[in-house]
Parts: C-alpha cells; structure tokens; sequence
C-alpha cells in the first residue's frame, strides 16, 4: 500500500504550470500551492474542487513567501514568523478545502521550505507549531528528517515519502541535483518506485542498498515526460500488486 | 445599545499604521486586515491575541489585493476572483482567531471594495457569495446599501454601522471625501455619534434630519487625535446611558 | 512599409508565457515587460539582449501594478501616481537595454492600461508627461485615441497601431472581445493585415470601409497558433512588397 | 572631510518610516530605497526632488526583493538574478534621479544584502558587475569587506563608511546586535563619530584601538531620539573643523 503526491495548483493568474488535471487522475494526494510560491485564490478554488471530486486528499504546500523566486530560495524567516506564516498559508486553503466539501488533511513544505523543514529542527519546529496549532492536521516530509523529529516531538502524525526519479545516498537523503547522476532515468524511476513501494528501499548511486521506509512516493507533472511517468508508475504498482492509498 | 468597530491590525512588516493598542482598549469590534491591502501573518496573530484578550469581537478586514495603494483604489476584478479573494482571507484570518481561541464573527470591506461592494449589487453578491460559503458569519456595511441587499438575499445576517465624523447626504450617503464639510470637527463628530446611538438619525451637511439606523459606528484610530476622539465618543455613549456591545 | 510589434518577456519567476525567441525572428519591435504586469529582471535582461541581437526595437510596456491579474484589471490609479509607475518602469528597462547596446524607444502601455490610456485623456496625460520626462521616447498606440492627442500636445512622437485579428467598429475602434465575431479567424485576419499595411484601412465587422492609418501592426505570440499567423502576415506583407521596418 | 549617509524613502503606499526632510537637512548622501524592501515610485520622487533640493547626493539603497521582511532577511539569490535585481533597481531610481536634476551617483545594499555583500565574495561580485554595467557609479560599505574587494577589482571606485552608534570589534567589524553593548550609547556614538572623523579610528568594546577608515558616516533617522543625534553628530564634526562634503 503506498500512496503518491504530487505538487499541484502551481499557476498564478494568467501564468500556467504543470499538467493538473492529468495528475489529478494518477496521484492520491495533492500538495496544493497557498498562494506564497504560487497559486492565487482562484486556482486554490479550483485545484480543490477537482481534488475532491477525483477523491485525491488535499494537504497544504506551504512555502516561503517568494513568489518571484517560486520558494526555491531559501530566506532567514525567524521561527514565530514562520510560524505564523504556516498558519496563514494553512488557513487560507481550508477556506477552499471546505468550500469543496474535506479538508485540508495535511501540510507539506515546498521547495526552500521543504529542504530547511527537513534539515533544521528550529524550523521544523516552527512549522509544526502552526500545524498543531492549527489541529486534525499531518505532517508530509523526508524520513528520518529534522521534520519527523519536530512532529512526534510535538505529537502530530507524520508521514514519510520516498522520490521515484532522485538518486540516494547512502545516508537515504537525495544526491543533489548538482551532481551527475542525481535525476534517474525514466527506467530507473520506475524500478526504484516499485522497489520503495514494495520493499521500503532501493539502492544508492554507487550501488548499495539503502532503506527508504514511505508511506508516500512524490511524482512530478511539470512536463509531458513527467505526466506520463508518473502514470507509468501508478500502472506498474498496480500491476505488482500494490494498493494506492492516501495517508491522510 | 451600539458597538463601536475599527480598523485594526492594518501595518505591514516593518510598518505601523495606527494605535491598536489604544483602540482595543476602546472599540467592541475590530475590523482586522487580512493580508490584501495591509497586515502580515504575524500582525495578525497579534491583532487577534489581543482583541480576544480584551474581549473585542473579530471582524475580517477583506480588500482589492493592492499594498502599493493600502487597498484604497478602484480595481476591476471579476465577480468570481472576488469571491475567491474574499474567501482567502477569511480562511487566513480564521485560524488566527481560533489560534487566538475565538473565531471570526462578522466581515467587512475595505477602502474601495467598501465602496463598491455598497454601491454595486454584482460586487456585493460576490463578496456576500464568499461570507455565506465560510457559514456562521455576519456582514457590516452602510445601512440600505447594495451590501445589505446582498445579504439579505442570501440570507447572511447585515449590520449597518454610521459614521461618527463623516457628513451624510440627504440620501443618507456619506458626502464625498472632497467636498468641503465632508469631514466634521470633533465637537460635531461626537455630537452625531451619541445622535446616531441614541436616535437612529443625525443631520445633514445642510442641516435636514436623516435617519442612520446603525447598529455598530465607524471609529478611526490613525492619529493621536482619532484615538481621542474614539475615547470621547466611548465616554459620552456612557453617560448617555447607551451600553457598548458587539453585534457578532 | 510597416512595423510588426509584439509584448515580449511576459514570464515571471518560474512562469513562462509565449515563444519569445520564435516572435524575436518575427517582430521588428518588442514590448518589453518592465515587472508590473510580467517581466522579472533576469527575464528584462535576456529580452533586451535577444532584441538588440535580432536588430529588434526595445519599447517598455508599462502596466498597472498587478501581477495577479496581469495587468488586466482597470485600477483607479490617480494621474501623479500613475506619472511615477510609468517612469519607475521605463527607467528599470532602459538599464537593461543600455547593458544590451541599445536604448528603450517607445512605450507601450499594455492591458488595461492601454485602454485607459487610449480612451481617457487624464490618464494618456499622466503616461504621456513621464514618458516626455524620460525623453527621446516615443509613444505606441490606437490611431485617434486620447493617448494620441496628449502625446501630440506634448510633443512627444506618436506612431498608430493597428490590429490583424481583431474586428474594427465604423468609429475605427476595436470591437469589444465579449462580442462574437470581434476575434477575426486566420484567413480573415491575415487579408487584414495587408489591407491596413497597403491601404491603411480595413472593413468593419458589418463590411463597411473603415480608415486605419497604422505604422505598426501588433501581433501575438502566446499560442502555437499565434506564431504562425504572425509568421504568415510577415510573409505575406512581404510578398506584396511592404518593407518591415521599425517606427522607433 | 567627511560624509553623512542615511538610508531614506523608504515609506511605501500609505505607510511611512523615518523622518526624510529632516535627515535631508543633516546628510550630504541619501540611500533612497528602490521598492525592493521599500520605496514605491512616487516616494523615490518626492526623496530624490528633495535631495536635490538640499544638495544631497543620490545612492541607489539596493535590496533583496522582500517588502514583507523590509529586506532584512537573507535570502539565497543567485549572482545571476542578484545582478539583475541590482540593475533593475538603479534604472528604476536613477530614472527618478534625471527628473530631478541629478543622476544616482553611488550604491549602497541595504539589510540583508549589505551584510553578505560585504561578507561574501560571489554576492559583492554580483552587485558590483550591475553596477559597472550601469556605468559612473561608485560603492559605499564597510572598509576592508568583500564589497570593496569585489569593487576594486572591477575598477569600480569604493567609499568606505563608518558606523557612529554600533561597537566595533577589533577586526573592525560591527559588533552583533545580538550581543549586549553593540548599540552605543548617545554620548559614545557621538565620540565615536568624531573619532572616526578625525582620526580615522576608535576603541572596541574592550577599549583597544581600531582603525576606521571611513569616508562616511551612517547615521540614522527612524525616531525623534535618531534624528537629534545625527543633528548633534553634524554640529560637533562642525566644531571639530571637520568639512561635510559628499563622497560622490
């Protein structure tokens, strides 16, 4: 049983991104942009609506406030205002969540976010107040990371996701994208999806074998090739037997 | 009986706008901006901590999306992207509310979406479609206005408030902002206010009685002078007799 | 001999909009986004350099501040203000256009500032004095608009544009896009063209004769569609022997 | 011979920070911001009329794009894009520079920016290249840092800039405002000022010498209490003989 993500509602006014309605057929849960990477009221409206009519789960893709950088950047935002930025961005797509008869079920930090989220306590720990704060909410993010830690720390449910087309180290964080080899192949996505969704683990760059124990594989649909990986890789999960299901 | 509401919570970042302090110590509704035309998410945490603490009623603030122009200016936005920025920020400010241990009570408009949300039957169903789709709010506006009509076909409970130091037409409009007289002397300002909580009624600019059945009256806090006049206003609807209470 | 103009450099951050490179083969002029509407500084830099590389005319394509309506939404912005946004954004491009060898030309003003402008006098005005302030500039518009008589009054340069795929009114005015048949298919649009490039007049949507005295033509860029009519009218206008030539 | 610089216009819409006629009468150079961390188009008029008015210099205060952190918060913005935003921003102001008389004459980066600009080399490269592109301009930080580096290795003159209220460490840099005494006292910034004036130098915090080899002086005017001290900073430096006179 696994579930699969993807980052969604990615536009803003007249600006486009992704293929949402295609991923909206593949994954089971939806990171829905909160307006400060991307996403502006409309779309928050829409992503939604057809989130709930798919049945896919909505949870909130918070970020740094930065949307000429589309919270790639990382910025020294302080902890309380952090914090209250999470609330902010949490409670804005609940509105629409709501409005589209759930809930916002989980929250999940987007790029910059997601990458200090996940490797600083401080910050993680700001962004589970607002979570907690905020109540009948989950935490998405990288096992083992500073941001597991901070939500059973705080007593909120986390969930764990591995990534189909990002190389591991053998610590299981991702090579960075700055180094060769870092993005698979679309072969080697594949096999690497089926092995984390069947065995909670793949192999690193070099070879060796590495654990990646999710709940959750995030797939990408930023492009054609993207949409249909991630289709690929629901039909072969479902071909090997394994059951697609949201976490929250 | 009357409540007195003002605009609060309407800095940004590193700015300040107004004594909010002082006015929650005053006031029994507190209209908070939401993000659009002033306020950060920490300010309104902030804003709301304290109203709750004073025991200040929570009103959302909503606006144009325009910080360059403190929401003050005429924009041509849909009816639908109304909506939906009306429902963004009531989402957003809610959950400092209930952070705060209270919910938001009641909307109101600002600046230039005050002013064509009460003259425009279109603008205000949009706005009026927003407040009912969040459910278990109220609406303040100019009593008679196209806001009120709005609500009333929805079935969304209107206030009507007044305006202690603004000069009203015979139409029991608020004469313009750039006519000579528009704006009364303090000894005038109060003089209407305790008229309007008492009465129902005030005078015009040329001095014909005009009825003003308000339920809540507009006071300013963004000098030193508002914050006094406020005060005075307070004090004398006390020892008229009039008894302060929130409408939400 | 005529003008092609085309609005350039219309992305944002990690948004995209249109085929830039392919229009640049096209266009003998660019509006250039100046960050108001679109436009970020990276993506100001690249449009100024691939315009001067191509031989393209750089014109600044002013907007009112909103980038999450792309400029637009009418916005009662008042003439000093509007003065001061109009010359913020002039200067912004030029310095990229200096760093890429050339100088802005013209300016353009995009949205619902271009139908502001062209239709009401105080506002050609406010766009107009600062253009004049900048100097050496010209100014792009509707032939007979107010955005041309306060160019005129100012003694600022105006050069008349006209549209291929857009339906004309007997006043010489574009039919308003919410009327069907105001969008011209093709076939239609590409005979216009040569029409208003060789005779400088077209027929309106009811077959009547209708001056259309253009120097420039504006073309689109936005779709996979667009590019080849814009392609095609340039072909065509050379076939019938009409210079492409840049007003500025 | 010195100079006085303060960071000025840097209200933005309705809201206002500081007293800018006032520092206008008291500094020979103003850092006026250019709307990335304050600074709307019409603010950047009103501050550079008025400086050149009083005679002041023009400095373009650069920032990171962050009006909701006032650009104090670092933000990882690659050269690339940070000598796009710097370009961007001295053409914005500089437009508003030639309206008034003058031209921008100097950049100084503000918050953030000023803090890795003079601290990492890769930064101060980047803000430096856009202002050589820019072209007649010249460089206000801290002596001895990144900033000046970068400067003198592109052939771009540097100005160096002292600090009369902040202590010193003894490799010259400022003591962090986190730690206790950082900030002086008036009577202590006030020796300092005209310690650094005449002498080219101060004590640390443990009272050893440092030398200060500053062109400039920073002084500040966001209170009442700031303004009477850069007003008593410029009568003592007077007294001591001491030449007021713009670096650039």
């Amino acid at each position: 049983m696994i579930d699969l993500n993807s980052d969604l509602g990615e536009g803003f006014g007249a600006w486009t991104m992704g293929d949402d309605a295609a991923l909206l057929e593949i994954v089971t849960s939806a990171n829905i942009a909160c307006g400060f990477h991307a996403g502006d009221p409309s779309i928050m409206r829409r992503t939604c609506a057809l989130a709930v009519e798919r049945g896919v789960r909505i949870g909130a893709h918070i970020s740094y406030r930065d949307l000429a950088g589309f919270g790639r950047r990382a910025m020294a935002v302080g902890p309380r205002e952090l914090a209250d930025e999470t609330l902010y961005q949490i409670g804005a797509l609940d509105a629409f969540a709501r409005a589209a008869g759930d809930r916002v079920r989980y929250v999940k930090p987007h790029g910059a976010l997601y990458h200090s989220a996940c490797g600083e306590r401080e910050i993680a720990d700001a962004v589970v107040s607002a979570v907690a704060e905020f109540g009948h909410l989950s935490v998405l993010g990288l096992p083992g990371s500073q941001l597991q830690a901070a939500a059973e720390a705080a007593g909120v449910p986390f969930h764990a996701e591995g990534f189909a087309d990002r190389a591991y180290t053998p610590e299981a964080t991702l090579v960075s994208r700055s180094k060769p080899g870092s993005v698979l192949e679309p072969e080697a996505a594949l096999a690497q999806a089926i092995s984390i969704a069947v065995d909670g683990a793949t192999r690193t760059l070099e070879g060796a074998p590495v654990e990646v124990p999710a709940r959750s594989l995030c797939v990408h649909g930023d492009s054609p090739g993207a949409v249909a990986m991630a289709k690929a890789i629901r039909e072969a999960l479902g071909a090997k037997g394994v059951e697609l299901r949201a976490f929250a």
